[in-house]
């Protein structure tokens, strides 16, 4: 490949995301035509993920879909590492898979990678370190709201042991090689994070039916192996819905991190911070006056504001359409148009904050007690 | 290295095994000297391993017997990878290690690596029959007596859920070039495999005290990487005694394995398999004729009855070089060699297995009911 404007990879996110060249280099499908109409049947009010292409990509979507037509059903799986706290761009991945899980009447699985956080080592994680993350980040994902009986938070450090039967016969099935090729190890990559795979392989084997991923794309990798292998070993290869990152509040050249608190919105800040970041930070296709704004009108495509609306916090398709004529008119000033962010976002912390003051009694329906958790708690993954 | 003629690797032996070549190619140290004498003054009725150089090789040997003698105490480490019956020569291994926790007093950890014979994919086993070969070996090694409050059996499969904590803290430490410089694994090994080695490092950390490994010299490039990792990790380097195979039936050139019927003596064969294989298979060092016998005389060093009486059978020296001597002046005759084996042998597998009855009631007290067994699974592993 030729002038890499742009890195994509399970550990990486660099620069603009071109996501057609994505769905090339990954060699997956978009999501359009009689395929898009059938999802957003499904979807009801969350098909603007569709009519948008914030769900953009996928594998097998059309598989899933017929099964569950067909009553075979389907379930999904999804994953958060716990190396920090969650912002925004992170949660709204687990709102979409709830909003799954209600239109698909599914079972959920989540994994929390804590295993892969220590290992990797530029991260620099004791181990401590990923347990205090892991119990934070489990409830901000209970907070979400997924369906306890159907939902099982799986724990990497805590399930393992559980499942090791398991684990194993896909371990045995995956090549230094093969990890070399697809995330590119090197002989430095530890043994530890070499195995790794086969841990993040387990939850989508973990029913016979067919699993659908929600995640974003640079976690293909993963599914990849498992769609060389899952059949050999009596499952279906998994399926996956691809969706867009929510851009960095700086610009959609930037990532979207912790670490740099310009760039983002943590699921902490207060209603003041976030006021104080999103007018600061957030990067306007707006014009330099007021005076010029109002002749020439800003650009809806590089506004921050106005892309967060159009991903998640305007579903309402009249809505936002009136919005970008207006901004793009000129009619709308880039102060209103924040406003108009601030103002949702500032409604969803505060109701995502009530429901984690509460999500501290749902964890363990998530993690043990659920009819689902207590399923996988007693299955025997010796006779798998 | 060139005329390679004989292989020696954590998975393999094979042809006839020159012992100082050994110790040079894996660049561990003879016991030998001062420390072989301090080793026989702890051992006792057992100092004939040393003194015939049973146990040849070693690695910080004579640290271990520092801190032996002021008291700071040692423990031992040994294996089993339960990939089929344990034969004689297997078993032998094990009550070298009773014997040396008898004389030195400290805790066993005997690991049992499941996970390890189902990885390695040319046995080609299915998890049930590592399951099955897994209760089966640790029936016979219940039945070789280790102090049941000072000894735990590990099954991989069942204590990695436990210890993965302290697993990952090793795994981190050790890349792919390490393992495949030291095991010569490719790219086509399994990443369960390529990870399997910080499993059989663990047990070598489970104390702050130095970790004696009794063990065949094939397992040293396992503690090679330990050595590496273990101070930087706040532990001891792995400390070494390697002892020699009992060589095959079928002479000295052979592998005994359980495969090949006359190369071994199962723990199962009954008095009459004994006397058999004994008389059929065991390579002698005798004449072809009785006459030419009585005349030239045997030769106990090719001479299989008489190596395994040195190895294990006769402790007695006096009464091994009374042997050696009628046998090799031709009074002894062949015959009478292999029938002083075969009463030593009936007789040891006789009382091991009246011992194996009873060891069924000892099973729970090596894996979880035992003062180090229970010590072992309420230890904090996120803490260590």
């Amino acid at each position: 490949m030729v002038e890499k404007k742009f890195v994509v990879t399970p550990w990486e996110v660099k620069g603009e995301v071109d996501y057609d060249r994505l769905i090339r280099d990954f060699g997956t499908q978009p999501i359009t035509g009689p395929l898009a109409k059938k999802l957003e049947e499904i979807l009801g009010d969350a098909a603007y993920l569709v009519r948008r292409r914030i769900f953009f990509s996928h594998r097998d979507l059309d598989l899933v879909l017929n099964d569950y037509w067909k009553g075979k059903g389907l379930f999904l799986y999804t994953g958060r590492g716990p190396s920090g706290p969650m912002h925004i761009g992170h949660i709204i991945q687990f709102y979409f898979t709830k909003w799954l899980q209600d239109k698909f009447h599914t079972n959920v699985y989540i994994q929390i990678t804590d295993d892969e956080k220590f290992l990797e080592e530029k991260r620099n994680l004791t181990y401590e370190d990923t347990q205090r993350w892991a119990a934070d980040n489990i409830l901000e994902i209970a907070a979400v709201g997924f369906d306890p009986d159907r939902t099982f938070i799986l724990q990497d450090t805590e399930f393992i042991g559980h499942a090791y039967p398991m684990v194993l016969k896909i371990a045995r099935r995956v090549n230094f090689s093969t990890v070399k090729a697809v995330f590119g190890f090197t002989g430095e990559t530890n043994i530890g994070f070499a195995f790794y795979p086969s841990i993040q392989i387990l939850p989508s084997l973990l029913e016979k039916r067919r699993c659908l991923i929600p995640s974003a794309i640079d976690q293909d990798p993963y599914w990849r192996i498992q769609r060389d292998i899952a059949e050999p070993m009596g499952y279906y290869k998994a399926a996956a819905v691809h969706s867009k990152f929510l851009p960095a509040l700086t610009g959609l050249q930037d990532k979207m991190s912790s670490s740099k608190q310009e760039t983002t919105i943590n699921l902490s800040d207060d209603d003041k911070t976030v006021r104080i970041k999103v007018y600061r930070y957030a990067f306007s296709g707006g014009q330099a006056t007021k005076e010029e704004h109002r002749k020439k009108g800003g650009d809806p495509d590089v506004d921050v504001p106005f892309q967060w609306l159009y991903m998640f916090f305007e579903p309402d398709d009249k809505r936002i359409e009136q919005i970008r004529a207006e901004y793009k008119s000129g009619r709308m000033l880039t102060g209103d148009l924040k406003d108009i962010l601030i103002e949702k976002v500032t409604t969803f912390l505060n109701q995502h904050r009530q429901r984690r003051e509460k999500a501290s009694n749902l964890v363990h329906l998530y993690k043990r007690d659920g009819a689902l958790a207590r399923e996988m708690w007693t299955r025997d993954f010796t006779k798998s």
